[in-house]
């Protein structure tokens, strides 16, 4: 960390600065420069608060140098994490593609679903059984009866299943039926959910919250490592920003600034980004260029019956020819 | 709710929505314009999911025209809802204060803390027990004890005190010491907290989400009424944006915007919005012209050793300074 | 446009809006609801001023029902906009490449840029003589003797040159040189300079602000449309967010809004957006899968002295692989 | 500025950052770490683009300490700028309110609006004659027409008038009548505009652009000052953010940093960021409570048949009204 002192930092000031630094137990090196004085501090273990010196007299402004997280970091393994589930490895190189609807309806609804993806060679199922909404009055999945429903369409079609977590009551019951638990955007700083993750033996899939950050989103994935929990794949679903022709703006360039930062595997969600089909199957494309590890699709037999997302949802008969088009373009782009 | 069709929507496709608005049970009313059709969709009860019917064939643009949320809504309840809390009330017209530390770090900095915010005329003290932090290595609060030293404050000073509860776990807890629990940013939509929240007889502060819609706010403040507990005041507490001059962008002008939307009282926190101490002084002032109903700051009596948010944080002397101009830009606005 | 009243509003509040609205010469339609009356507006030419009517008592919302675009319309227009330019068309479904150098910098420079991106089978030449730049004393570019560069190269290669005319001042002088004359972003609603471009002979890339929303940018469009001037190439570039692993971030789904609702071409930029090479390379691929009708690369025979813009500037080496690429993922998708 | 290396960068890789950047003439400072080098960059005259050194191999960030500007900044000139015109002095505590309609639209409007804001206190009136409009449809102003019957008003009231300049072709006739020129949002980085009102004698009112950062802001008065213009007063008008309620956020916390940043003075226009009436006059209040040095708002003698910006402007007598409490206010907080 770099703290910058003002032009006409007094001696005085500057020490104050020193001592404070010294009195955490840090290292404080002093760097003049041509106008001011800038002082760095060393040999601090892990993080830095770098809001605590802002206040002092004197300080213009100070710079976070290091990065806060560890586990998670590129520079603390070089190879990437690999993470097979299933006859799915995220991280090789390859583009498992995950697919499924919102939420689980019915057993007619999923079974017919999960068959279809899987002939059109997804090899992961998803679909919600708790469904974290905006309103209270909204569907809010079938629960543990959503949870069965999967676990029938797993058996008949052999495909794993992803299913989201919603909270730590009943994360014992998701985690019991689902091959891959999934945490939402809406919760990725709820750190109790995370800590609970870590503890999980099930892999873990965790969207990028609505407006954070990359370092945001690599301390929460350290939330659950330093629990001991490894197997963490990192998934972009889109921002909000102040665009309207979109649900959220896909952020594609958080793909490869996520693989130069961490060796976790990322893949992307185009659905619950763009909201609408025509994207969706655009953006699909992009992401099967751009490089990431993995797809998550949303599918539905009648999306225009879906209790939810129906809009964004493609139908089987399409997204069987994006997954021919996929599968071609990463051919061409991964090795 | 609205369905907008296409210039060119042939009959059928205009009747293909109809139907699908009918078979939900609502009632279709097709409006002619001079280009194009549109349909209202009426007789809905709770709301419609809009992106339903994005996804039909010939259909522009759908456009809701009523809110989806109802208790917490000026239309269901016209007059201000007003919360007594000790000395006391919020949503009156008058502009109680909240101020104390970030965290509680000790005896000797709440009792201290408490004593000097009671003197310049705060009503309540605030004081984190249980903190959500970013990283798995920063504090993480003094959990129970903090309770405690709240408790302790309370019992000297007889200010109630507002503490946060970050999970359900140790919700429990928390409402046996808390006069007031606060929802924190992160945990704005956390519904299994929310619902909790609902089920506690202690009122609530509902922190806005960092990037959350009016009305994503409203909705989750409506989650927590359904529950039965009506006592809910939502506090802003700056949004992100672009800007890299504050930490987050403050938004005044959604007090008026929720004050004309929402019956339920609305107080501010600029000290997180601003992150530094200068920011956050003119912006107290701010918001004592603007007509809210309340105003909660960070003070410690050694910002410079504060374990979290030093440089945000008034000093005593400052804090005091700052009631005083505020109580007198309030008696010319207020009322 | 649909004025949407309040629950009560009285008979007298409905009629004040619906004497508004005639005066001004459209047709008000009340459409009473189950609960509230919502008035529609009809009949208009033009667009309608939404915000004039929310100044009204007793009015909740006032919600945009038509678009305030024509010329630029999909609606107006049903066939893709095909702007042949050299070897290259623009809307046709071929993806045409424009690369070169941020700047023109010297002979040397240009002519060698010029004919390695040639030799790996970009269509068009860009390099800027007139740079907007943020400080007054960065390099502001070589002027004209920059278009004589450009112009050179241009007929040492065949490739057609691409620059930017900054202001109306300049624009006779690029138009002279330029084959193509691009707009940038800090002046896409510089309605000076858009009126001039649109009485220009030359086709324009007009490139989206750096928070313009799709409405905004179609209607800078349509400003040069309007003067007569049919052949404009949109250019989504990233606009700004709160993130910050990317200088900006690309805005992918705009490239399927745009082609539903304009019958213009559309291009990407991914070079200005990522800022840096690693993220400029997967987002070419990713626009070569998306259906963008071109791409715009930035490309330097020696990056680490370019006076600008060296961070995110392919090596020509680099840039011929990516070309490969770009084209076989085309080859899948197009058509 | 300082160039963070990675942590196995070999020495070779950091000579040739080294190298670097004592090619461009500056003088290159290793600072070893614990676990990385960094380099400093001394001696530099003017600002280091931080982007070059980005595509360095090795390099892992580039972080800029010093500012790019000179003449605007608080360093160079430690006193505030104050800049008097008529009655108003803007930057010596004082708050002086500018007002008017959002354009001139006929004799009777204009007078009639400046006898009202005269009367209750305004010390400048605002209209303008020249409109930038998102839409070639939309009322363009009345061009010179309207800059004559400012002047009638000015002749009436004795108030000075601020009015925009679009584009450099108008400029001198604009600055022919007006006492203070106003460069508008969109154009704050139209250079040559910004350029020509660097060569006037009259005050500038310089607009924050929709999504400028500080610093661009900040850069774009220095092209200002750098043509020798040194009265440049800044203009928060609201940003563009993700929020819906209203049509800008308005950002107050960029008052203290500006003052931090600038000696030039900082008025705000909450008018144009809220959009809505109620939202006006509460931020009309923090603007006098927050130590703005001006504020600038709208007001229509119609509001109900304003050609534009109806919805924001406020009533003769709420203007009134209005002013009453901001002179109370700022008599608490002023000085």
């Amino acid at each position: 960390m770099l703290v910058v002192m003002q032009k006409n930092a007094s001696e005085e000031k500057i020490n104050a600065v020193i001592n404070a630094v010294e009195k955490r137990g840090y290292t404080a090196r002093p760097i003049p420069g041509g106008e001011r004085v800038s002082i760095g501090i060393l040999h601090n273990k892990g993080s830095v608060d770098a809001d605590h010196f802002l206040g002092f007299d004197g300080v213009k402004e100070v710079i976070p140098v290091t990065k806060p997280y560890k586990l998670v970091s590129r520079e603390f393994k070089q190879e990437n994490t690999c993470i097979g589930i299933g006859d799915a490895v995220f991280g090789n190189g390859s583009l498992p593609v995950i697919a499924g609807p919102c939420a689980v309806e019915s057993e007619n609804q999923i079974l017919s679903i999960a068959n279809s993806v899987k002939a059109a060679g997804a090899k992961l199922l998803r679909g919600g059984a708790f469904k974290p909404r905006t309103s209270p009055y909204s569907f809010q999945g079938l629960g543990k009866k959503g949870l069965e429903l999967l676990a029938k369409a797993r058996k008949e079609t052999g495909l794993p299943i992803v299913t989201e977590a919603m909270d730590v009551e009943t994360f014992d019951l998701v985690e019991e039926y689902a091959d891959v638990i999934q945490i939402g955007a809406r919760n990725m700083q709820n750190f109790s959910l995370l800590r609970r993750a870590g503890k999980s033996v099930k892999p873990v899939i965790l969207k990028r919250g609505m407006s954070a950050l990359l370092q945001e989103w690599l301390m929460a994935a350290e939330y659950i490592m330093e629990e001991g929990n490894n197997r963490v794949i990192l998934c972009e679903r889109g921002v909000r920003t102040f665009v309207k022709h979109s649900r959220n703006t896909l952020d594609l360039s958080v793909v490869s600034a996520v693989k130069k930062e961490s060796h976790l595997p990322i893949i992307v969600d185009p659905s619950h980004a763009a909201g609408v089909r025509e994207q969706v199957i655009c953006l699909s494309y992009a992401c099967a260029a751009l490089g990431a590890d993995g797809v998550m699709i949303e599918v539905h037999n009648h999306p225009e019956e879906a209790m939810s997302d129906g809009a964004q949802s493609l139908y089987p008969e399409q997204f069987k020819a994006v997954m021919e088009k996929m599968k071609a373009i990463h051919a061409i782009v991964g090795k």
